[in-house]
């Protein structure tokens, strides 16, 4: 069993890899750029290059295997038997269009609904975060400690200014004292990164009021391996196929937030 | 005149490379951590010791020259009188110590209040950003090119949570409404490194309560060499030797949020 894991994760890295390859090389080419459902929500031909790319190894390496992609790959897959593929091509598309970097590739994979390998790869620093479950996470070959303790007064978060000010999602009064508790705040553009900055101890928490299942579910199964918590923002369960808000962080970060900040205003 | 200025930048960018040795090596020992004026104003060992060491080298090689720097040195410096330096060793302090990345060393040099060279180092991405006032801004050996316009609406702004939630130096409600009109906000906790990146055009306006002269000099330099324009967050002219709140940006991006935002509520 153990093998089997391995041999897929083996698979996946040297995709990924290939396909870090294929974006660096675009930018020497002119991007397509198009907005999917709002002008703010760009797409570009390497997203669904990149996507495409995956699903064609995916399929001819392991024909049973289910995948959702970004790009509307696997749009009929309603539950989570079997081994699933969750893939973003590029998450961070407005990084990627307007800064060239900061954005990655993100795979989440999971078997019967439980994650079993989770890779993340910040291209343009050649830095991938990658774990099998059960066996460590590391960024390329330096293996991330187990997450420890972090009072909300010494933590930064991460956190867009867009969920203190109006909007359709939280009442900004519920985030608001948080962010003058903690230590700092941060915002960096691209899930999958900020997923992979917990799970590298660089950050304390991450809270988000929507994110696709392909946004968080490679950064899911890193952040669980360090011992860290991946939820909504009322602390409830994630469905690994549908879109929810996001609040992942260091267990007692986590922990202090939901019974300070959140649950308080509920 | 010319060769006067480059034999400055030469010594200044060495200097500079050095420090980021000093700076690398210290992540292998344990650092030491002092709070200054507050719990989340954090001071290290290396923050002193970088800004000794280029003191020293100031000092020794161009004895005439003035310096004002982050961790107490040129605290009597007054005017803008005669060759400045101005020198934050590690914008970025909390970074440094969460992270060990997203910091830089930063430097302006001035004559007679003029910015003259402009350096910001990226040490763990090894990244140099650097101009003689004149003769072009560069990220290494890449130059980089004049800004172009930015509209609102496509515009990618950093702006710290802290600035829309309720605090002592602006009306929350000043900067919500520009938070939802441009395409994205970010935050990266290091006023160098975000200055930076709007000289390399990876973001298109900064704005701050309160950055003191050792936080903007070098960033300043950069900026105007790109035809970016760096003032107070109300339109006004920065004092190279005081606190400010800074606003940094693309000037067509400038204009617009001075004119639509925030001018119409003061």
């Amino acid at each position: 069993m153990e093998d089997f894991w391995k041999d897929i994760y083996t698979y996946a890295t040297s995709w990924v890899k290939e396909a870090g390859e294929m974006i660096k090389d675009s930018f020497s080419k002119e991007l397509l750029i198009e907005t999917k459902s709002n002008p703010n929500d760009l797409v570009t031909n390497m997203d669904k290059d990149v996507e495409t790319f995956l699903y064609e190894k995916i399929q001819e390496t392991f024909p049973t295997h289910r995948i959702v992609g970004e790009e509307g790959h696997g749009t009929d897959v309603t539950s989570a038997e079997g081994i699933l593929w969750v893939i973003d091509p590029i998450d961070g598309t407005m990084n990627f269009v307007h800064q060239q970097r900061n954005f990655a590739i993100s795979i989440g994979i999971f078997d019967q609904g439980v994650g079993k390998i989770g890779l993340i790869y910040d291209v343009m620093h050649d830095e991938l975060y990658h774990t099998i479950r059960g066996n460590g996470a590391y960024m390329n070959d330096i293996k991330l400690p187990m997450l420890t303790e972090s009072p909300v007064k010494e933590a930064i978060l991460s956190l867009n200014a867009t969920w203190v000010t109006d909007n359709h999602r939280i009442d900004p009064a519920v985030l608001s004292p948080l962010v003058k508790d903690v230590r700092g705040t941060r915002s960096y553009g691209s899930a999958a990164l900020e997923l992979a900055y917990i799970a590298a101890g660089r950050l304390d928490g991450y809270i988000t009021m929507r994110l696709a299942p392909w946004d968080f579910a490679g950064g899911l199964v890193l952040i669980e391996e360090v011992g860290g918590v991946v939820t909504n923002v009322y602390g409830e369960e994630l469905n690994i196929l549908e879109k929810n808000s996001v609040f992942a962080g260091e267990k007692a970060f986590h922990k202090e937030v939901l019974q300070t900040y959140i649950n308080k205003k509920r």
